[in-house]
């Protein structure tokens, strides 16, 4: 007996009231590409049941963007119309909610197209404004998938959307009898990582494993971050379904050594494999892949600091996604399978007090600002982990992908 | 031997080329239905391909739509955000182009929905300043029409997409060797009909038929216009795509008498059948519909002068549309198949001089300013139509719908 798929309305209201934990009176917006439109519309739904004041949604189509990549001028390619940066701005003012649907895009829409052009496509404005006031907590915001028949081919070999569904079903507890309760169960575990990190204050964690051997230094103030965040009015929200990670900013300048993931990564519509990188002092001064190189230099030199690192995050074996043994070549899940670190951006809400901080002072403290935040896996079941006190003590915090700290 | 079903790329082109008439280094934008993707994005191909500077897409969903109808709180039902009304704005300064994508919505998404929410719902504030930006000449623009299966079971009894596309390209001449050239001599055509009506300067129209009986009288310095249309900066572009109309503004105070639609209208994605008015001192002040009469009448009551007129359109039995014999349930092609009166905004370009003037200015000339606009028609091979001289004379212009004059 197989579970049956879940059904979109049940993924919706979990979105809606555990991920947003949407307030009656808030404006939402959506973003979606529009083959999404189904759930997209279910969450609307969900959300006007739940009180909301106004739906918005954004609908993407990322063959219009490889439109856009293969033959926009020079001068316009990328640009952000300012009215869709507005568009995030007067949410923020209205403290309102966003919803992302996600998924990888078909790789056949980006085959061929040329990566420097696709990363320079990426309206870094818009995202530029996006991720000012996301790190600012102006938001309630969550990031749920959406199924596709192109997703299903590339994770199962056929395109079987309904086999994605129980993963993912799985994967976000939809599975369990009340997922809303299992999901405040599930947050408390994570919490408690979190807060077992948080009372050693470590100035740095060691990873090593196959390919990697790399110290990750902390800025002093850092904090453990995992689930559930809180807007900066104090609403507290889940913006990751799934999310199995414990999370905090390393320190922009403090970064060395070197590290290969271990899964693949979807950017800008295409493939990267086989990452390989050398950091000193904090910059990654060597990258390589076997496969996707150009589209991943051309991201990290987005700007001066897209080259160092924005987080590092850890996942137990025991993750929910990881147990799948699915590779969903997309980050949403497959940062949630494993151990993970993110290139730019840095958590300025993963520094005691950042959020009240000026981009200045937070890079004074260490946090590294850009404007790309693009997540790759080098976690494993041969992944150890140690946090290393201020006097250089090793304290053991994985072995082998598992915790045994917290 | 049926003739192939035109492309998508040549509609698309004949939308870029004729119908914008697209100049390099334009900005531009496309209205569409979610379920117009693949033809929107032939538009954008052939829009970068003529030079375009950048091309913005606003996919809407009328599912979504019937959503926010149904549920949203009164407070924010038909309310703008305020970005979208920049998006519109924002082009207008950069002299952009708007194509818009139209069908007549899958009649059952609108089943069963309260007529009076659907007509709050309709985004007043952003219509306001598209008709505002459009009628100051501020765009290029031009509307096109996108087959959908729901459109063609309407128009056929099956969804027959094929047929519905052979009709349209027999309507919009893509059935010509070429295109291009066909559409120059039907614009002459349209252009010397307005023309011998110009050389008359009536002081109103007459117009006879079963159930009509309509005089509508025209200001002073009304003009009659067709096919082609300039912007403010004198760019000359086709608006519609089909189009076989000739039209002017009416008097706003002056339209007295009674008149019958003589095919169907779809209004807000309700079907709103065998409409009867009667008009004093330029009001209806009696409004009655077979089918949908409470979506007319809120339609009709969103401002103060929405029941007043702000059109008359002359169309001849020759139309292509006409020729099709069919009803295709949308205004684009029903308005182009019979003469038709509209409710609501008048023509500021119908004035001569008009687009320079200040709107207090056009209504003292009685042009009608509203936030609507909706077209019905009202002709047929039984319509006579007679042009009333300053004097008093009669002048035939249309008998049994064939244009006599022109």
């Amino acid at each position: 007996m197989t579970a049956a798929a879940p059904t979109l309305d049940a993924y919706a209201e979990l979105a809606v009231q555990v991920g947003l934990n949407l307030q009656p009176g808030q404006d939402m917006l959506i973003i979606a590409d529009l083959e999404h439109a189904e759930l997209t519309r279910a969450v609307a739904r969900k959300a006007f049941e739940a009180g909301a004041r106004f739906v918005d949604v954004d609908y993407r189509d990322a063959r219009l963007a490889r439109i856009r990549a293969d033959l926009s001028p020079d001068e316009s390619l990328g640009w952000s119309p300012p009215h869709h940066v507005q568009q995030i701005h007067d949410l923020a003012a209205r403290s309102g909610a966003i919803v992302q649907i996600s998924a990888p895009p078909d790789p056949t829409i980006f085959e061929g197209a040329d990566g420097e052009r696709l990363a320079r496509n990426a309206e870094v404005e818009w995202r530029r404004a996006y991720l000012k006031e996301v790190t600012e907590g102006r938001f309630n915001w969550v990031i749920v998938a959406g199924p596709t028949p192109a997703w299903a081919q590339r994770v199962f070999g056929e395109p079987d959307v309904d086999r994605l569904w129980r993963a993912i079903a799985d994967a976000v507890r939809l599975d369990e009898p009340d997922p809303p309760a299992a999901w405040r169960e599930h947050v408390e575990r994570l919490d408690r990582r979190a807060a077992a990190l948080n009372a050693h204050d470590f100035d740095a964690m060691h990873l090593r494993g196959p390919g990697t051997d790399l110290r990750v230094g902390l800025p002093e103030s850092a904090i453990w971050d995992s689930a559930s965040m809180q807007t900066a009015w104090g609403l507290t929200y889940v913006p990751n379904m799934p999310t199995e990670e414990i999370f905090t900013t390393p320190h922009a300048a403090r970064v060395d050594g070197v590290v290969r993931s271990t899964k693949p990564l979807v950017l800008l519509g295409q493939l990267v494999r086989d990452i390989e990188m050398r950091f000193e002092g904090g910059r990654a001064v060597d990258v390589q892949a076997a496969e996707g190189e150009d589209v991943l230099r051309e991201s990290m030199a987005t700007d001066e600091n897209a080259s160092r690192l924005g987080e590092l995050a850890l996942v137990d074996n025991d993750s929910r996604v990881g147990r799948t043994g699915l590779t969903f070549y997309d980050t949403l899940f497959d940062e949630n399978a494993a151990s993970h670190i993110a290139y730019g951006e840095g958590l300025p809400f993963a520094i005691d007090g950042g959020q009240e901080l000026t981009w200045e002072e937070r890079e004074q403290l260490g946090v590294n600002h850009s404007a790309v935040h693009v997540d790759f896996m080098i976690g494993s079941p041969e992944l150890d982990v140690d946090g290393i006190e201020r006097d250089g003590t090793a304290v053991p915090v994985m072995r082998g992908g598992d915790f045994i700290l917290g």
